[in-house]
């Protein structure tokens, strides 16, 4: 996919890099002192951008400078990066601090797509944590060297030799614009935390900064410019494999933080420490599911095909035309059926992209009630039972297009919602998630929303779309693919009760004292979760977490909770299982285990979610 | 509450009393033949009456006649009692028989509580069934006898005697009006299966001849005569120890085959043999769940009060008022939040009756629609968000009725198909199910179907009842009462999916070859079942159950579906441990086990159902 690259080049300039990052001397005054006050909670939760808490992370030691500064350097670190530990370390050292702010406010000359949110202000305020923590971070590490500018001959590298750095055995390095810095020296008391800022190792700054804005500051560019080691070749154009015969050849850039599950298709979801911070998903973040490549739509000549009744006419509406009737907003959460499948397929292997966690995610759509337009076309709303048919315009090689259906009834029930979709988070739709228009049915799996949307017709029978019929359907576990009968079962429409815990990480070493364990919770069909469990050993005994979504109308629970809780680790315990089961409002829940609700599909992977995580000592 | 019982009258004749009943000439005959033909089908459906499949119990085996035509018994056992061997030992034994069917037609004379099903017609041809196999049970063992009527001068016994009759080991007595039989040697020949006579045994069998009215026909008369042992006392009077001022003294009768979970308040599910056996299940066997006594009302005078709008009227509705309401009519399952009680018990205490899985029944109910009685009141079908309180007419000693309330959207839903009921199963609604009028809400919580029904009001909060606010929730297994908190928890209205095996019975000893499961299974909200696993083997392999449920309205499936499978059972097993589990249409499921659902008021009870058997070797 990318150019050859020259190791010998990077290889032979390993020792020197630490060295061209961070100079000693330099580093070692960083402990120069906040110059605005700070504001630390006692309790501080984390910034959404390369950030957010990591209280629980054990941070690889990295080579520090000697000499006096190291104490301070060392106590910079616990207060920034543990949040956990700043609520026993500020009562002994930095008892005065309150919640006196300074950061930057203008963040306006660099791209900026903070989503449109229902009530008018930013979720939870962790944008604004998210600026304290960074200032001072940044404040902190950097104030007296605000005028220093190292701007040496540097060496040339290429974007693939940069992305060999991404981890701190091999350094981390990161770009902005032309730039390279070598950032490793700083991982370690990135305010957000380490694993958010290595998301961006090995590649460009810019579409972390383009999230989480207050990062895009003087002093946080200032503070960057000490670590600069390098710039990138100029010469060096975007690279690209992509050819004028690929059927992908259009598809769009995508976030570097996606997690790649297939490229062509393209599907994608966002790490559990971004996703799980963040009640709205960015754009960019949002999961992305394609079963084909992305259509190039010109909005100015798009018209979707509306059918109307036998007989009666066919609507063919302009994007204009859409947006001429009521606009409609409301926030919903859209999972794939096959979240959660690899850990399905640790019980047998199945069929289906690897998914993770994150093949969920929950935004502000707006457009016009699919009600509204097929009133229009002439349907009546409350006619015999159908079926409303979506056809999209992304097709595969012999002209099959992506299809879907849903029963008529929830497209025409006034507390249904069921969207055909311009907007996401106030933007127009990005191309992956189905620019012009796309259809939003809350509380349905995410399969439904047809993407690119062509064509509604009403019929007496269901899509006849493969991903309609032989597809997104649950099975008894006896069933495999040499006697499945795909007529059998009904297809995917609402999703059963589904929790994760996106915080700590499986693996992760927590320190003793208390954990806090983070996650999100959603049902389908409207069903509002009442309850998320939380269970440190195993599911011997439960305590009841916090839920922290926003509130919602009877029925129409469409988006997601988040939830956490902050637990006293069982002092004899040197490993923790935390489990998390939630609750719906028909008291539906979780199964206990995997294997009994295999299917050959890998989908409705709903069981208990289980992270084990070791207790330091 | 009995009478003192003359031990020495009924011990001094018990080594006469199989004598008298049944002396070994008599039914040495028996095996006569069949004079009608026979209808056993290939793999026999058990009839719901004293009868239905067996095969998988052991039967004690009684002291049998000796002589050539033990043979000839042993054979008409293995015909008539196992449907499972039937479906073996017919093309051995019986190639011939068909569905040629010959049982007298007339059971009128005799009280029929025959319900009224929607479709016109009985369910399943299980009534049918019944009267064939008794036909062929009674022919068989009878025949020869037809002219005998040995009425001999008989020893008198008192009810409390007879009912000290109850097992293979004290003789099993019944009585049908004032006779009294001995039919110990025929419970192992029993048609459908020795579990179910025994339900009657020590007791009268009119009840159940009631219910199942094939066995009214005069030779099955005839046939028990030959077991006649004595007669009750003609001046025993109906034992009562009620007295004027017990506030349950005028609860009604109740059937003798349910099982009592506590007498004052009345409550008692039917035993799973008979509730397993028939989609609607018979008015006298519904499971009864009152708070307080039954009220006595008179139909002459009851009036309904529904309050309207604020500043509205308030209507005083008589029966004959809701009559003239358009009739709905529509089949409905209704289950207690504390169905299976006594399976999470076993985990920790709980609070509450100690109901086993029998607290769940079906019945087709008639009435108004409450939306078409609130509209009249004045109410608006799309009204803000509000609740719909109901008061019953039931009351404790301080005058608090009995209440609760659903949510008001619920009612006026066209598709919610809530009623206000006057009619169970074709019939006027018995005092134990809320004569004359209750509510019925499909797809809730049985706590919320309001009996006796006094009133009906529209308030912005939730009814203020103990019922509604106090009781009836869901908590996370760490909650126990010294820190509940009910105002944490919303109040059950739908229930999760569920389901039970009936058959076969725990403990039993099953043959080897193949085995039959059956049970019920039912999801709240409307949602359909899709499918039900069953393992038999703890859950390490599962296998897809028939489903033989009606069929049902999208989102309106308010009934259960009965499923059954037959499986061989593995040669390696001496024990299986069965275990049935469902889908609903929202991909629902239930959870493994109970202790993670553990809650201190033991509702939503909804584990797999477990019952571990044993296999003859």
């Amino acid at each position: 996919m990318s150019s050859p690259i020259d190791y010998s080049s990077s290889r032979g300039r390993a020792s020197g890099e630490r060295g061209a990052g961070a100079p000693a001397g330099h580093r070692a005054a960083h402990s120069g002192g906040a110059h605005c006050g700070s504001a630390l909670p006692a309790r501080a939760s984390g910034p959404p951008y390369l950030g957010g808490p990591a209280h629980s992370t054990r941070v690889p030691t990295p080579s520090w400078p000697s000499g006096i500064l190291v104490s301070k350097m060392l106590l910079l670190q616990r207060v920034a990066v543990s949040g956990l530990r700043v609520s026993r370390f500020d009562r002994l050292i930095v008892p005065k601090l309150g919640p006196h702010v300074c950061f930057a406010s203008d963040p306006s000359h660099l791209q900026n797509p903070k989503p449109h949110f229902s009530n008018g202000s930013t979720p939870s305020g962790y944008w604004a944590a998210a600026g304290t923590l960074l200032g001072i971070g940044a404040v902190l590490a950097y104030e007296n060297h605000r005028e220093k500018a190292a701007e040496n001959s540097l060496p040339v590298y290429t974007k693939a030799e940069v992305s060999r750095h991404r981890s701190l055995e091999t350094r981390v390095w990161v770009t902005l614009g032309r730039e390279i810095f070598d950032v490793t020296d700083f991982v370690a008391i990135h305010p957000g935390g380490p694993s958010k800022l290595l998301l961006a190792a090995g590649g460009p700054l810019e579409p972390f900064w383009a999230l989480y804005a207050a990062h895009n500051q003087p002093h946080v560019r200032e503070l960057l410019a000490e670590y600069k080691i390098g710039e990138l070749s100029p010469d060096e154009e975007k690279s690209s494999d992509l050819v004028s015969s690929d059927p992908y050849a259009s598809d769009p850039p995508r976030h570097p933080a996606l997690q790649i599950n297939s490229q062509k298709p393209f599907n994608a979801e966002p790490p559990l420490e971004l996703l799980g911070e963040s009640y709205i998903t960015p754009n960019p973040l949002f999961f992305t599911r394609n079963h084909l490549p992305v259509p190039t739509l010109d909005p100015a000549t798009y018209h979707l095909q509306v059918e109307g009744p036998p007989g009666g006419k066919t609507l063919s509406l302009s994007l204009d035309d859409l947006r001429r009737f009521p606009k409609h907003q409301v926030t919903v959460t859209l999972q794939c059926a096959g979240n959660r499948r690899s850990e399905m397929a640790q019980v047998k292997p199945v069929k289906g992209l690897n998914w993770g966690a994150g093949a969920i995610s929950t935004a502000q759509w707006g457009g016009a009630r699919l009600r509204d337009v097929l009133i229009q076309a002439g349907h009546s709303p409350s006619g015999p039972e159908a079926h409303v048919c979506f056809e999209g315009l992304d097709c595969d090689p012999t002209g099959t297009a992506y299809g879907a259906s849903i029963p008529l009834a929830r497209a025409m029930d006034p507390e249904g919602d069921v969207l055909l979709a311009y907007e996401m988070n106030g933007q127009p739709l990005p191309p992956d998630h189905g620019f012009p228009v796309r259809v939003v049915v809350p509380g349905v799996v995410g399969a439904r929303h047809v993407k690119w949307l062509g064509k509604v017709s009403i019929s007496t029978e269901e899509s006849p779309s493969h991903w309609q019929r032989r597809d997104y359907k649950g099975f008894c576990p006896s069933v495999d693919w040499d006697k499945v009968d795909f007529d059998s079962a009904p297809s995917i429409q609402e999703l059963p009760v589904q929790s994760v815990i996106t915080e700590p990480r499986k693996g992760q070493t927590i320190e003793p004292g208390e954990v806090t364990v983070k996650g999100y919770a959603w049902s389908g069909g409207g069903r509002a979760i009442i309850r998320v469990d939380v269970s440190l050993d195993g599911g011997l005994t439960w305590q009841e977490a916090k839920l922290e979504g926003e509130a919602q109308a009877p029925r129409r629970a469409w988006a997601w909770q988040l939830w956490q809780i902050t637990a006293p680790v069982p002092t004899e315990l040197k490993e923790l299982n935390i489990i998390c089961k939630a609750v719906d409002d028909g008291y539906n829940v979780q199964p206990d285990t995997m294997a009994p609700i295999w299917n050959l599909r890998g989908v409705l992977s709903t069981a208990w979610h289980r992270v084990r995580v070791q207790v330091a000592s």
